[in-house]
């Protein structure tokens, strides 16, 4: 039955080489007739069981119905199902009970043999028996053993009594033995690791069932060289030992994590055979061992673009000395791999739907398009949407205000906190308050607050604060120049300070908002789009903001509000898509290559959209789809729309402003 | 006229990629009409002179009618030389004067590209541009770059200006950039080296002229962890860092001796871009740092036996950090890499005549057979061959006696040494005595001097010297219950000490000359075979020894004499092959698969034959061929042999000591 699957193209994992030890290959015969493949599956056209299976159902667990495909010889027509509910074929669940089924072909597969001893007569080498074993059992073709294994041979091959697992790996370049074990081994674990400038995260996967075992972060420790990319670039320009130290840094963090995972699966960090990376550009960089330093200007020159591979023992990761490491390819410049694993876990490419997909840091990282065409475009939106440079800013962590409702008669607010269920209206927040206590805002409580602010007026479509209002609440309130609003007043008892909207927060809020959107723009205006069909936003500041707020302040352009959607860690997704399945990291370097890169710097559109992004709702290129959800003030933004509805076109848009 | 060559599989080098600036793919078109080809080929066929081979030709030599393939535009029909002897094409000059032209298909290659400047519009990295610059001028079929070379290729691009000359290593695996010269570099070198017990040879190739740039030799450091091969894989079982001390002890040495090499010649150890290496099992197996204990004892199983392939760095060898290492392939557990570098060297399986190739050392290997079939065994002749176990015994160095004649009238010695060119009896001697001294007796001597007291009847058949002859000469002494013949009488002034022949001298070489020998009929047995066409003797001994004594005193079976030849350091020059054209790595590994390995230590006729052996000459099967050339004591024992004049059959074999 295994080989009928194999020569039918469906994938049955095997570890054992049938030998009926593993157990990965069940299978559940179907009864009856089925008309649809006009054929009569019945319980003879299937071998007895076998010895094996029985010993296999006496150490583990085997279903009624199940069968192990290695032993069960097809005798007839059958229809067979190739169960997913098998405990070792688990789904993967995503951390934030995010699901998502990847299937599994990944680029190290184990492969359990039986070498023949050694023979005077035939005087052929431990190592080179074991390879034709390998050619034998696993109809592999040529496969090779890496040089560092040659000493081990002998010692592993006496110790398995002539049985050992060897880990094979493949990724286009011939089978490879990486690993040995003696006997039969049947753990197998990859790492997807996710290197943000900020923090670092990664995952503990199973290569065998695709099973998350262990999820970790840290944050980066570069951060003590430099807060932001730039400085980190500078910090190498000024310090001859500085890429050294950086890349050493953010190496061994990682191999701290990579303990940690391992330690908390209860796996070995031998059994690691496996690693996939993803960080933007200076990130990839740095952790590969590469002066950024080209980075820090144009032309933007990448050291290198293409996928990157290596054994792990290269780069000093605390992993089988004969793990692989695969880093995604970089877009361009300022589109690092990221956004590939991003592109990747949110797959434009395999959409019919014109999709905005993007992924908001310090850069917005932005791909744009369907099946047919991409594009990509980094915009520098800062770190506003991340808190910074916010006077009441905090990173996304408890305390931290998310949600925001301002009553546009009275003025006053409600919120939010991020470790809190409650409005701060309602009966238990003051215990909320206790608890996490309201310390700041952070990205996605500053788009609501400023979203709310605009809807009740308060700010008008240049994101003035209307001081008149002044008048009516105390909520507004003169400060210097300027007019603020004071989002939650404070509370000595419990060493709460107040949180204010000052106009120096709009105007950051605004500034970046309008570098996104320019950037989507830009992009639009190369596929000749006005409107998106499905917008995907990643990251956590894209996982937390509500679709709504972002449409209403002009984060994003026009689109259907029930699709749009905040995807998480895509980042982590796509490194873990690379990780589990190899056919993926071919999909992800064919898509790199055919998307088309876009440079906003060299584009003077830019500077026009940015301009004109800068007010709210963005006049020129409003939201019809908007128009169904929100209030008077963005209503009365369409009104400058076109008659039949849709946003004026382009030659409308000089002076609009 | 370059891209014709390669359409027609005429292999025409060129480093520039056909820029006209590296003058390798000279090419003389011939003038007139052909009529082999049915042509008439006419300077008309050919463009013009260009300006880029006039400018080459001011910098450095273009002769008459010579021009450069590159530039040259076939317009007609045209007859062309490649010619060979090119200053730059110059054959290889083996040590001591020994020529043999290897074609030049190196792993590694050198390609000159212009990288396209990084494009804000097309942002592909650095590394990727230079791969694309690979595939579009020099048709690199998905060519890759070596992980350690990335975090460099920036600067060196740059330093370059976008000109740079890669090192693209391609042995069957897909084409790796494994070096990057910043602008056209025009040096590229190997090492071959030949790992012996004794000691290390090891020779310095132009990989792009296939010349020997230098040669040099050291004594293999391990000796003092033991003198013989058993006695270092004692030292290993012994001694738990014994493997890795001795391991260590030969890289360092290997590193001495390519530091000098590469000194000597005058480049630099960053253009060493490839190296190959033959040893026998156990210098093979600790050279790669495997424990070679399995070697010690049945079933003697190897580690490894295949070709192994590995960056130099990996095993801490002063190359280029890209240099790649091939070792090739092992034949048996006692028949090693340098077994199977001799047969690449001397192509038995390229001969239709039966050839014996013997490698005579501690253990003598054998390989015999045609391009038919080959079959190769191992025979443990110790090291009487050497000089060691023989009382005056000494390794060939200047002052060893390397020939010896007998009168066999007046039983008088006359001599000649190493360093001198007068027989002992000639006027000059005495100078040569004063200068280099008699010190003792080399293999190649201890040979001669047994062939000679056999031919002037001092020792009978049996390898008993004739104590009776003490009453005709003085030189017949009696020594203890035998007896012994005074060589060298020595010279107290000059403490030159006297050099005796003792009876267990004799029976030293009978013992070696009957394993050998042994060894041989069990191959030809194997064969069905009573003589051969040809017998290469390779090695230092087999190279000094008068082919008529090792036939006279049996060490080697009937051949006509002027087919037996010796071959000098046929390892090295096979080491020498493997690097110099892949094709031959491909030649040896197929042809090590298909020989058959005979152990010795498994077949019981191996005893019979070795019993038969001892005698002088080998009464079973005795030499034909060399009743033309020696004297009464041969023929006495041709008598023998059947009546037909061919030794006798098997059937007669049983008894007939």
């Amino acid at each position: 039955m295994l080989d009928a699957a194999r020569q039918l193209g469906v994938y049955i994992e095997s570890v054992c080489g049938g030998r009926g030890i593993c157990g990965r290959c069940q299978i559940a015969a179907q009864e009856g007739h089925f008309a649809k493949h006009g054929i009569s599956s019945t319980p003879e056209n299937l071998s007895g069981v076998t010895e094996a299976e029985n010993r296999y159902a006496d150490k583990r667990i085997l279903a009624p119905g199940r069968r192990l495909s290695c032993q069960a010889l097809v005798q007839g027509d059958l229809v067979v199902d190739v169960p997913q509910d098998v405990q070792i074929n688990r789904q993967i669940v995503r951390k934030r009970a995010e699901t998502r089924h990847i299937e599994r072909d990944p680029a190290t597969h184990l492969c359990y043999v039986e070498v023949e001893e050694p023979d005077m007569e035939a005087p052929l080498g431990d190592a080179d028996r074991l390879l034709n074993a390998l050619v034998a059992e696993w109809h592999l073709d040529n496969p090779r053993i890496e040089f560092r294994l040659l000493p081990l041979v002998q010692k592993l091959l006496r110790e398995g009594d002539w049985k050992v697992t060897c880990a094979v790996h493949d990724d286009g370049d011939g089978p490879l033995v990486t690993a040995i074990f003696p006997g039969f081994h049947n753990v197998a674990c990859g790492i997807a690791v996710d290197i943000g400038s900020t923090t670092i995260a990664a995952h503990l996967s199973s290569l065998l069932s695709g099973r998350t075992l262990a999820s970790a972060g840290a944050p980066n420790p570069q951060i003590r060289f430099g807060e932001d990319l730039m400085s980190r670039v500078s910090y190498v320009m000024m310090n001859p030992e500085g890429r050294g130290a950086m890349t050493k840094a953010v190496r061994e963090a990682i191999g701290v994590l990579i303990a940690e995972l391992v330690s908390g699966a209860g796996v070995t960090p031998e059994d690691v055979l496996e690693a996939t990376f993803v960080g933007n550009p200076i990130m990839h960089h740095l952790f590969l061992g590469i002066d950024p330093t080209e980075l820090g200007g144009a032309p933007f020159a990448l050291a290198v673009s293409g996928a990157v591979s290596m054994p792990a023992r290269e780069i000093g990761l605390p992993m089988n000395e004969g793990a692989r490491v695969y880093v995604l390819p970089c877009i361009a410049g300022h589109v690092g791999a990221d956004a590939a694993a991003v592109t990747l876990s949110e797959g434009p490419h395999r959409s019919d739907d014109i999709t905005l997909v993007v992924d908001v840091g310090t850069n917005a990282e932005i791909v744009l398009g369907n099946k047919d065409k991409l594009v990509a475009a980094s915009s520098p939106t800062g770190p506003a949407f991340e808190g910074a440079e916010i006077s009441g800013g905090q990173r996304a962590a408890p305390g931290a205000i998310e949600r925001v409702r301002i009553d546009p008669e009275t003025l006053e607010p409600k919120i939010k906190v991020i470790g809190g269920d409650e409005w701060s209206n309602e009966e238990g927040f003051s215990k909320v308050a206790e608890d996490v206590g309201v310390t700041g805002i952070c990205g996605s409580g500053i788009i609501e607050a400023v979203g709310e602010m605009y809807l009740a007026g308060i700010i008008d479509e240049d994101g003035v604060i209307d001081g008149r209002l002044a008048e009516r609440s105390d909520r507004v309130q003169p400060t210097g120049r300027t007019f603020s609003y004071l989002l939650w007043a404070g509370d000595e008892a419990k060493k709460s300070q107040e949180i204010k909207i000052l106009q120096t927060d709009i105007r950051a809020i605004q500034l970046a908002k309008a570098a996104l959107y320019a950037g989507v723009r830009l992009l639009m205006d190369e596929l000749g789009l006005e409107e998106v069909e499905a917008i995907k936003l990643a990251g956590a500041f894209g996982s937390y903001i509500d679709p709504k707020y972002a449409m209403v302040i002009g984060l994003i352009p026009d689109c259907r509000l029930d699709k749009v959607k905040g995807v998480g860690n895509a980042a982590g997704t796509g490194a873990r898509m690379a990780l589990l399945n190899r056919g993926h990291r071919r999909e992800i370097e064919e898509v790199v290559r055919r998307i088309e890169k876009i440079e906003t710097a060299l584009e003077p559109r830019f500077q026009e959209h940015f301009v004109a992004a800068m007010a709210f709702p963005n006049k020129v290129h409003a939201f019809p789809h908007l128009s169904k959800e929100v209030t008077l003030p963005a209503r009365k933004a369409l009104a400058e729309t076109g008659e039949d509805g849709r946003p004026r076109r382009r030659g409308g848009r000089r002076g609009a402003r």
